[in-house]
């Protein structure tokens, strides 16, 4: 069994766990309480606090621990959006965010404010001119995160906080994924962590507010941690989250540097194994222990289900596989294919034999998918060694040529089927149409214009525009 | 060393310990997740979530794990009155609710809502003719504990619940306190609990809501825990809540007859052993381990450090112990004496001796607090075995009479001055008047308001009123 997973959470750290254990006797009390065992909870407390900021880097009294990563986040957009309310109602989100930080922005737009998302590149990264453009007029706060938790890329961060600064903008750094691997950079003026990512327990988030950052906490007003994490604080959770992220990051850049040549022989292996693969992310500034590639014509949860039964766990940003009907955003945002996706995140201590493994029973994953799909074989494109990144087309419609192409061609229905279906339909029929052809797709799946466009770049077929759920793709000449 | 701090926080219960422990293993995954990992954390928490549903008396759909009580409550009430605001923005609170629940009655204020508060009698038990009659027009949710946190008092929470469906307005019951002991009688619509009351870990909460309640959760969506908790479950506190509480109910009726008869004489022996003191609370409608009382002439939090230092563990609602200067807005609502208040709350497992120990060593520690703030020993009553309970004065406005009395007397200025002070200065100045002669005290401590008149009920005095910071007292006869 491997669990390849570590992006979602970790298993419990040997000093998370030996913390945990021993701080149960001596920090069940209420640490507000003046006798003794209050007082002895309140110092493994203050312990805690003081072991957390020197890993990040903050004053103690700028740490609070929330109840997760993801309360930290909302309460951090929430006062800062409020302590900034007389500047202005507009928040810059980076369109790769976590969910917690979209849901907050979605939540801040009902509530009457603004959004700006900004874009990013192919690659997921940050484009940094949109920006510093975006942090105009009316701007309360922006968010970044310091690396993405689906593909691994890494921010800009130093740049963008720079630029914030220049603007006068507060800048939350969403940390969750990187904060095991080290300190952020720049200057920021809020963070968020999240211990179960660093192998730490469940239940503990850090929320950081620099001195002299306008803030006012969301919610009722509760006297613990500052005001800014309402409810009874969970000591032994907080001594465990602290003591294991002082003790991962002692490893830290040993593990990286290990994990870092893992992910680049799957980077490099995983193509070449398998037709009709697209690995995607920054192949350099990125996360050292994250790879993400997506697979034509497999269903994600399938292919998912696959790699469990060979003993391999890792996750997806398919739509399949979320419960959702929509694709993954940081992938749609990238403009990359969906389908078939697959997110390996290696954790602390996993060995070059393990991978191996892996890159040995990928391929018959995929190829067992494909053919429960029956997608057809012929049509999967062995990926060139070093294909550049195709450009960005969008939806391609100033390539259309309504007038000149409408007579001819094919138009394939495949309105209610789910992706990968569309695209396997599609990649069916256009060798039946001449070459120059043009094959009409009619798609309601919302992945089919990220996979159709995405298809049609690494099969060489033109991609020509979109109308609605028609699909334009002339066939290769 | 004795811990009588049950009602704040608890040991983990032995059941606790090993359901997390067990879980450490098996919980940490995301049970978002497909993978083995996922689904086996998935099966933790489902089953989890059945075994607390089952002691609640809710369907699992109902039951919502969330980080605390307070968080739980907040929640709860946010969201009634959200699902509620066609109806209404009026929230109706007994005046002696927990704080997590008068602060979310002032943040609906601040967000432009009404609030409603129902006051108490000198037990501090709901007046229910008055709840009955501020569920009318525009009220969107009424919320009352189970039982106080403070003084014990069980509230007549069947009674309320009928009144509340009568007037077609959902109740919240706040059961921290009580849901250690059992199930909440009556057809209420909400409910928090708290696990580290009963001997679960911190961490966790319980939010139900009735099938059929209308409930818009607050602040930005999350997916998890229907929607109704936002962030990553911790599933081995999760696992260790729920079997704890299955485990203290199986022992609770036992122990209940066990801690009661314990409490009963705290209850008998406290008054005999300490002169000028006063038991509060409802004597027969209350929690089986929890007894509060005050004690003239002294200062909580000096008491507090005597009884730690003789190795008791106990809180306080004094003023002086809460790092604020307003005593406890339960004793005030109650209108009992507020100064030297001690809480006693016994947790599972205390014996008899522990507890006559604790009355061995009482006399002697409040002696030696009233020495130090030179008390006037002379002035400490005996409390008359049996004394009925005082009826309510209030302010006493209606019995003074200025024109008549104003002529003759003393005033003694303790402004500025910290409670116990200004009851100590006039207990020693009494003395000095002649009988019937009047004394007026300037004293600007709240938690004079409370005090003054509680004093002279209790040593015979007559209180006449106040104006301002100006207290009337009229020497006994």
């Amino acid at each position: 069994m491997s669990y390849f997973d570590a992006a979602s959470s970790l298993p419990l750290h040997p000093v998370a766990r030996q913390a945990l254990l021993a701080s149960l006797d001596e920090g069940w009390a209420d640490p507000a309480r003046l006798h003794r065992e209050g007082r002895r909870a309140r110092m493994l407390l203050d312990a805690a606090r003081e072991t957390a900021a020197e890993a990040v880097g903050c004053r103690p009294d700028e740490l609070t621990f929330t109840p997760s990563g993801t309360q930290a986040l909302h309460t951090a957009t929430a006062g800062a959006l409020a302590g900034r309310r007389r500047t202005g109602h507009r928040l810059v989100v980076s369109a790769v965010e976590h969910s917690a930080v979209l849901h907050a922005a979605q939540a801040h737009e009902r509530a009457g404010g603004t959004v700006t998302t900004v874009g990013v590149d192919r690659t997921g990264r940050l484009d940094a001119q949109e920006w510093r453009a975006a942090l105009g007029a009316g701007c309360a706060l922006a968010c970044l995160q310091s690396a993405n938790h689906e593909v691994g890329t890494v921010q800009p961060v130093e740049e963008a906080a720079q630029a914030c600064a220049e603007a006068g903008v507060p800048l939350l750094v969403d940390a969750a994924q990187s904060l095991p691997w080290g300190p952020v950079p720049g200057d920021w003026s809020l963070l968020a962590g999240s211990a179960h990512k660093w192998g730490g327990p469940a239940g503990v988030g850090l929320l950081v507010v620099r001195k002299g950052v306008r803030f006012a906490p969301p919610g009722p007003a509760d006297e613990r941690e500052a005001g800014r994490a309402a409810g009874f604080e969970n000591i032994p959770a907080i001594v465990a989250a602290a003591a294991s992220l002082r003790a991962v990051r002692a490893e830290a850049d040993a593990e990286a540097a290990r994990l870092r040549a893992l992910v680049d022989r799957i980077r490099s292996r995983v193509p070449e194994l398998v037709p009709g693969c697209e690995v995607v992310g920054d192949p350099v500034r990125r996360l050292p222990h994250l790879v993400t590639f997506s697979c034509l014509y497999v269903d994600g949860e399938a292919l998912l289900h696959a790699l469990d039964a060979a003993g391999f766990s890792v996750s997806s940003g398919s739509s399949c596989t979320s419960g959702t009907l929509t694709p993954s955003h940081v992938l749609r945002a990238m403009g990359v294919l969906s389908e078939g996706n697959v997110r390996v995140s290696l954790p602390p201590g996993t060995d070059a034999d393990e991978v191996e493994r892996f890159l040995d029973v990928l391929p018959g994953a995929v190829a067992g998918v494909r053919a429960q799909a029956a997608a057809p074989a012929a049509a999967v494109p062995h990926a060139p060694a070093g294909r550049p990144e195709a450009p960005d087309t969008g939806t391609g419609r100033a390539a259309a040529d309504e007038a000149g192409t409408d007579g001819a061609g094919l138009t394939l229905d495949a309105r209610g089927k789910l992706c990968p279906l569309p695209v396997i339909e599609l990649a069916k029929a256009i060798g039946t149409v001449p070459a120059g052809g043009l094959v009409r797709v009619l798609a309601d799946d919302e992945a089919a214009r990220l996979d159709i466009p995405a298809w049609c770049e690494m099969t060489g077929h033109t991609f020509e525009g979109r109308e609605g759920v028609t699909f334009r793709v002339r066939a290769a000449p």
